[in-house]
């Protein structure tokens, strides 16, 4: 791991992006916490620089609140080389949305699966560096978007404490297998009126996580549309459950 | 509206019995308030001194964060005259669930639609009296159980400003249409594994009310399984939009 850019934010936060490998990513921390802070990673759908203005939104919530918080760009996506793959499997689901026809099995697994599979490792090996680095300590908290590798990682890994998933509908057959497994602590939340997402899979997926504390937020509104006040109820099932 | 009795409890809130009428309830104040405090309403299922516990929790919870809570007991509940159709319909309740039989609409509108048209007038009045006493003011908040209560009142009360309801799944019809109609900021509790509840009924339910502001909490657990966090994120959805 190596850090690129060191800068403060206005409210005194240390942003810093770093390489892990060829892998892209930033880091917050407070930059003067006396006691190693619990590590937020924060998950998206690819593309740093795109989702930088939200990433950066919730992780300085995070960090607030006494948490260091992190994230690692997507296989294939942002600066990262693409996948043939992976761009083909985009274009049968943008092809099949815009034809508004059913969204198969076989674009899903070609979508997610793979993304899962190279994904994991590499979230992995961010948790070794980032926990290896002064001022961040164990337990380690999953937020935000791919579901998919959220469950997979909070099934694999158990420095996974407690996870926050954005429900998404296009979770493949073999990861809603896998999400019996997940027994941490977990807070799904699920915009109502998301034009992406089919609702009575979010809720199926929901129902399938073997948790014994699980707690589903649904709002009003479509995928970008989440309410302010969650972003304050996800600090609190972080600081409940990692702290 | 008449006090009959008055005591501080260990935390310093004050609670005063009252009768309204012939209708005994119960007001939690923090008796030291220098501002008016809004208004909680807290609804249950019928029998106050059976529920006493874990009313007096969620009041306690409220006046610690700043409101007056208050609450009368249901028309034919606790000390009140019985009425032989709500007798009747409970035993029919009883009989159904207990062969594991469907219940039926008929039965359901037996079951609430006359509670609901007895209590609204009644709870209402307690508004009216509860408004007039010093250190008491608007806006008005309902919280908890009997959810077509909730409902009809929040459709005819403008008073009602903010509404906090249990999912039940016993709501007549008539009631599922008029949901619709209410269009304050509304929070809705669903037990995922509620054992006197209907998921999707409650979920339904969730869709078909009117409100442009509306989350649902889905936890894991029975009816009486909801975890200690909800009373916290229960007070903080109330300060956000009745002060």
């Amino acid at each position: 791991m190596r850090f690129t850019t060191e800068r403060r934010l206005d409210d005194g936060i240390l942003e810093r992006e770093f390489t892990l490998g060829d892998i892209p990513g930033i880091l917050w921390t407070s930059g003067s916490a006396s006691t190693p802070a619990p590590l937020i990673l924060i998950g998206h759908q690819g593309g740093l620089q795109t989702m930088y203005p939200r990433l950066a939104g919730r992780a300085r919530h995070s960090v607030a609140e006494g948490f260091a918080a992190a994230t690692i760009e997507l296989p294939w996506s942002g600066d990262r080389p693409r996948s043939a793959d992976a761009d083909q499997a985009r274009a049968d689901l943008r092809r099949v949305l815009a034809a508004g026809e059913p969204v198969s099995e076989d674009i899903i697994d070609r979508l997610v699966l793979p993304l899962v599979e190279a994904a994991v490792p590499e979230w992995q090996a961010a948790i070794d560096a980032l926990l290896a680095l002064p001022g961040i300590g164990g337990p380690v908290g999953y937020s935000g978007g791919v579901s998919s590798l959220g469950i997979r990682l909070a099934a694999v890994d158990p420095r996974i404490s407690a996870a926050l998933l954005f429900a998404g509908s296009y979770v493949p057959r073999a990861i809603f297998e896998e999400a019996g497994q997940v027994t941490i602590p977990l807070l799904m939340l699920l915009q109502w009126d998301d034009e992406n997402n089919d609702r009575q899979m979010a809720l199926d997926l929901y129902d399938a996580l073997g948790c014994t504390e699980k707690t589903l937020h649904a709002n009003l509104g479509g995928h970008t549309g989440v309410p302010a006040f969650e972003g304050e109820d996800a600090v609190r099932f972080f600081a409940r459950h990692l702290r």
